[in-house]
């Protein structure tokens, strides 16, 4: 996001911050979401579900920004865990800022186009766990995030996409024969 | 929305129809995805997948927007059919007019909260659609729209909470006993 520096600049409470691996972020439960912009690294969002199941909601590499919008925008506890994947520099600010009154119009206007491309991105998203074979659904996996199979444990991704470790490890291992 | 009036006045090719029940907006393989804001009736988005299953994406009673926006924002052929299930009256519009350079920059700002409450909204589907069980995503759709069940077929609320007729009929009956 080339426009960052402005938005830190008209965010006063703006903080950089250096995070190891394994430390968390944010907790179910925590009363105040923040919004994380991913300077460097990789951050995952994450539920832990009434039997102690763990789903990832989305992966955060650098340039990314990651949040819980709806305990954001509804003023509800977070419900999003969000944590280090990997060593990472991270600026947490106000989101609000992204359309804050002092940016220029057109800037406004711009920064608008990220909500929407985010919102069909979710609306793929749900699409895909409804109604798409999971070989379908790693094959856009890959195509959103193209080094992270080379960065995340497999079980990681098996947990985003919504199978076993078994089934995913299959699936690659047909597209590894097709090639 | 109260700021329809003025985003009507902005786009010059806005057109108000009336469709009657069974009546198709879009379909599959369209090229050229509309926005609908719904002035009174009732609309559904869906997908058919590759084995011929209907997945309900949303409903969008009175005062809601409807959309293909991951179709909108890649300039993609549609893939959400859009139908009527009541005879509705329909605004056709050009989304980006939500955020005309036209309009005051306050209102600008005042319709980014819609877009974030979306995101809010299709984050936490995507997150039970994961890892809720029926009943409680039965039960935040009673939340969302409180009138639907009065309206919609008991088989199309089954289709989008992805489980079958039998498990909701199962899940009422339940939620009827516990009263």
């Amino acid at each position: 996001m080339e426009n960052l520096t402005e938005i830190l600049n008209l965010d006063p409470n703006a903080k950089r911050k250096q995070f190891q691996k394994g430390d968390f972020l944010q907790r179910d439960g925590d009363f105040q979401a923040s919004t994380f912009y991913v300077k460097k690294g990789l951050l995952r969002s994450y539920i832990i579900d009434s039997k102690g199941k763990e789903h990832i909601f989305m992966f955060a590499p650098t340039g990314w920004i990651i949040a819980d919008l709806e305990a954001l925008e509804f003023n509800e506890p977070v419900k999003l865990f969000i944590d280090c994947l990997e060593d990472s520099e991270i600026i947490i600010f106000n989101k609000d800022y992204l359309f804050n009154a002092d940016l220029p119009k057109e800037k406004i206007v711009e920064n608008t186009q990220l909500l929407y491309r985010r919102l069909g991105k979710l609306q793929r998203r749900v699409l895909m766990l409804m109604g798409s074979p999971a070989i379908d659904r790693y094959n856009y996996f890959l195509n959103t995030y193209p080094d992270l199979p080379n960065r995340v444990p497999q079980r990681m991704i098996a947990t985003y996409l919504g199978i076993t470790p078994q089934a995913l490890s299959t699936i690659r291992g047909k597209i590894a024969r097709s090639h």
